[in-house]
Formats: structure tokens, C-alpha cells, sequence
């Protein structure tokens, strides 16, 4: 199965539009963790066991583990979701963005080294930069297009048309990759949930494109008005983030032993805000 | 001594603007090499020991040592040249963009794991995915801006200005790097040889800011027109990048165990055919 067909049926299958972003931060584990040479790896495991049932699709942001030279345990963690949770799809978000020689390697790194089913992408390089991933027929590729930061408007929401046809830079992005970059149908775009109007607008351009959404949770983005903005007519095509809420949600409560099971209840309460929207 | 003050003394000790750029492809190493489970080390520290004394910066990309799941060969490596040349700056090349947060890890895997005095950042997210690599302050912040390859005109080459103020969106990113992301003097750009007027016009905007020009040899940008263009009235403001051509130059000429003499020489006419036009 393709990257897209697997989400499309997590999405049925699970009843959800929750993705799980994997950020691990060693500070924040549970005393039971600390110090162990694997406690990155245990301690992402038993959040993707724990939620496996009620996402569309695990994000680790490989940032987390490459700080910690943990890149061996991020191998780990995806061979174990691939193994133990079989048609839930792992994106890798590393942002990447190079020459087409170099982009090459990511694709290796990314897709053969990780087996990752999905990469995100920078576009500022163009075309010929994305081209790489795309050679990969069964992989996603998801290009940054309004990013859910503060300073994401210092270029993004610039004005690249013309009176006659205002567009910003990020229209522009959505349009290209709907309209050109995605002719083998495995793109979909990163729109932030902190700008439910720009992923309406997002939604109104490339028809029924996925859109992974960060942004609700830590980063303040409202639930109820990114599902209205975003949802397609069957009530799909989002893969919404949260990250921190639901990896910590055991720190925030007690002394985290069980943050597996507070992960979980989050996440349940999550998909189901999500779903009341729907 | 900060990455700027080590490249300005490298300029001036070596008589250089040559950066190589350490760009590992294993099948293109010489037979006693190959099959070595250091090879990507020993390559790299021949590269780096044969041109030391030519170079005011070496450029390891990281890509093609995560395809080959050698990140601790790059530790390695980069110890190795700090240990042996002290005062040759290393750029990691990773072109990293991400939200605070996350550049924050990015930052210590950077910085802190792989002891760069450098890093190339991708601006489309905006100045605080910037701020966070901004916080150590010996090292360098490298912005792409116009970059090599055919489709960096996709976005790069957009108009964002006004009918009486035109301006292109790499001219924008170059203006908001100079006058304002640049406030601590640790910033520096990325803008390829393949475009030799808009290295001109990026000089034009940055003054005396640094910049890091990949695309000549493999990629085909001119070398007179690239130093007559970038060079400021200092005759230095430039890394010029060259890659492929020096760190293969053995591969073509013969089976390639003399590799690191055949770089060398190329290294010593290219920084002399850079030195002719400054």
C-alpha cells in the first residue's frame, strides 16, 4: 500500500484525523526511564503501543532523537510500529530541502535507512529539489506550506501575485504542488492550525489534498475551527498533530509511571474532540 | 574566536576563498578503501589533510553521512579537523528549518554533538526558527537565499514588491537577513555560482556579509564571474564551494589511491584560478 492508502484507511479504520507527533525529551520522561540506554526508544514505544488504535498516523520528529545520538533508536521505533501496528503510517518530519544529488541521500536516509512512509519537505529549493522523494512510488511527500510559528508570516504571507490576482507565498506553494509537483498523487501540504482561515483558504485551492496540521495543543490552535476549515466533503483529508499534550500528559498529572495510559486517555479525548467536528 | 573571525583569519592565512565541500559517495572511493568500516572517515580525513592549508572553510554535508549511517565517522571527522587545522572553520551543511522548539534540538545536534562552527538554515519558516541556532554565539548562521539549482527559481525568482519597489523574494530574504535577523553579526548567506548577477545584486544589498557560493566544477558556474560579482573591496566576503570535482579528481584521473594528492591539486588551482580574479 501506498503512503496515501494507508492513511486513507487509518483514517476509516481507526475513525480518526489524530496524528501523534513523537517529540521525545529525555528531561521529561518518567523517573522509572531515566538514565536507561534504550529510555528514548521504551519511552516512544509505549506511547505508539498506547495510542496505536485511535491515530491515522505516528509523526517522530527526528530532531528529538538526532540531539540525543539516537538515531538507532528511531530505526527501532518505526520497525517496531511497522511490526506491531501494521497500515498505520509513519511520517519522518525532518524538513529537508537540497540540490537534487543531495536530496537523493535524504531519500535514502529518510525511506530505506528509516523505512519511513512519508518525509515533510521544505519547498524554498523548488521542484527539482522534491524530485528525489518522488522517484520512491509507495512514499508521501509532504511539502511546508503555512507553518504554524509566528515567524512562519515573515515570508509565507508575502504578496507574489498580482493586483488583478493577489496571491501570498503560501497560496502559491499550494497551488504549485496541487497543480504541478503532485501529478503522482503522493504530496500533501503542512498547514497550521494556528491560521484556521489559511487552511480554509489551503482546502479551497488544492481540492481533496491531505493536510498535516501542528499547532493544536502547546502551540494554542483551536480544534473545532481547524476540523471546520480543513475537513473534506467526506470529512477526512487532515492529519492533525498534537504532540507535547499527549507525550507529557502523565508528567502533568503525577509522576508519570503510567504516561502511557495518560497519553492514551488524552489521545482518546483528542480523536474524539476531532470527531465531534467532523 | 567566533566562525566569523576564524573565516576572516582563514581568508587572510591560507589566501583563500575556497570551501571544500566533503560530500562522501562510497562508491566513488578508491579499491583500498572500499568495504572499510572507517572508509567514510579515512576518505574524509585524507580530503581534509591534503587541503587544510588551501581552504578558509571545509563544508561536510551531512545527507550523505546519514544515508550511510555513519554519523559517528562525522563526529570524527570534525574532531579531527579541529584537532589538526585549529582555525579552519567546518560549516555543517543541513540546510535545518524548523519551529523553535525543534531548532533548539536541531541546535544541539548542530552545535553540540557534531562541534560545527556553522550550520546552513532554510528561511522559509521565518526568523525564530532562526533565533535558536542565534543563542550560541561563536557560531554561524548560514541562510539560503538564491540557491544552485534550476528549480530554486520556483520561489526564490517570485516578485514580492511593488510596481515602484520591485523586488525578488531571494532579494527580500537577503535585505531581512542583512538589516535585521543579522542584529549579532553571525549571519552569512548561500547563493549559487550558476547565477552570477544575483550574486552581484545580493552584494549589493548585504554589504560586506559573507557568502557561501556552491555551484561551481560539477555544477557548471563560472569562476571569474562568480569572484568578480561576490568579492568585496576587501577582495574576500566569499566561501566559494567546489565539491565533487576535487574530492573525485583522483577517481578520474587513475584507480584513485593517490586521491588525496589528486585533490590537492585541484584544491591549490582552484583557489588559484579564485585568486587570479579576486
Amino acid at each position: 500500500m501506498t503512503f496515501i492508502q494507508s492513511l486513507n484507511a487509518a483514517w476509516t479504520n481507526n475513525n480518526s484525523l489524530l496524528c501523534v507527533g513523537i517529540d521525545p525529551d529525555p528531561t521529561k520522561f518518567p523517573a522509572h526511564l531515566k538514565g536507561r540506554a534504550d529510555a528514548i526508544y521504551e519511552f516512544c514505544k509505549g506511547i505508539a503501543d498506547a495510542t496505536a488504535d485511535l491515530v491515522c498516523c505516528f509523526k517522530p520528529q527526528i530532531a528529538y532523537f538526532a540531539a540525543q545520538r539516537a538515531e538507532d533508536q528511531l530505526e527501532a521505533l518505526i520497525a517496531h510500529i511497522h511490526a506491531t501496528h501494521p497500515g498505520i503510517p509513519v511520517i519522518l518530519d525532518a524538513k529537508r530541502g537540497d540540490i537534487g544529488s543531495t536530496a537523493e541521500q535524504y531519500a535514502v536516509e529518510i525511506f530505506e535507512r528509516y523505512q519511513a512512509d512519508a518525509i515533510t519537505v521544505n519547498p524554498y529549493m523548488g521542484r527539482d529539489s522534491v524530485d528525489p522523494y518522488l522517484t520512491y512510488p509507495d512514499k508521501g511527500v509532504i511539502l511546508l506550506c503555512r507553518t504554524s510559528n509566528p515567524g512562519g508570516s515573515d515570508l509565507q504571507f508575502l504578496e507574489v501575485g498580482t493586483a488583478q490576482h493577489p496571491e501570498k507565498l503560501y497560496e502559491r506553494v499550494a497551488r504549485l504542488v496541487a497543480s504541478e509537483w503532485n501529478s503522482t498523487g503522493q504530496c500533501a501540504l503542512v498547514v497550521g492550525a494556528t491560521f484556521p482561515a489559511e487552511i480554509a483558504r489551503v482546502r479551497e485551492i488544492v481540492g481533496d489534498l491531505p493536510l498535516l496540521v501542528p499547532g493544536i495543543g502547546a502551540q494554542g490552535g483551536d480544534v473545532e475551527a481547524t476540523v471546520q476549515a480543513g475537513r473534506t466533503a467526506r470529512g477526512t483529508g487532515l492529519m492533525i498533530n498534537s504532540s507535547r499534550a499527549i507525550l507529557y500528559a502523565g508528567a502533568r498529572e503525577n509522576s508519570g509511571e503510567d504516561y502511557a495510559d495518560a497519553a492514551r486517555r488524552v489521545a482518546q479525548e483528542t480523536r474524539d474532540t476531532i470527531n465531534r467536528y467532523r
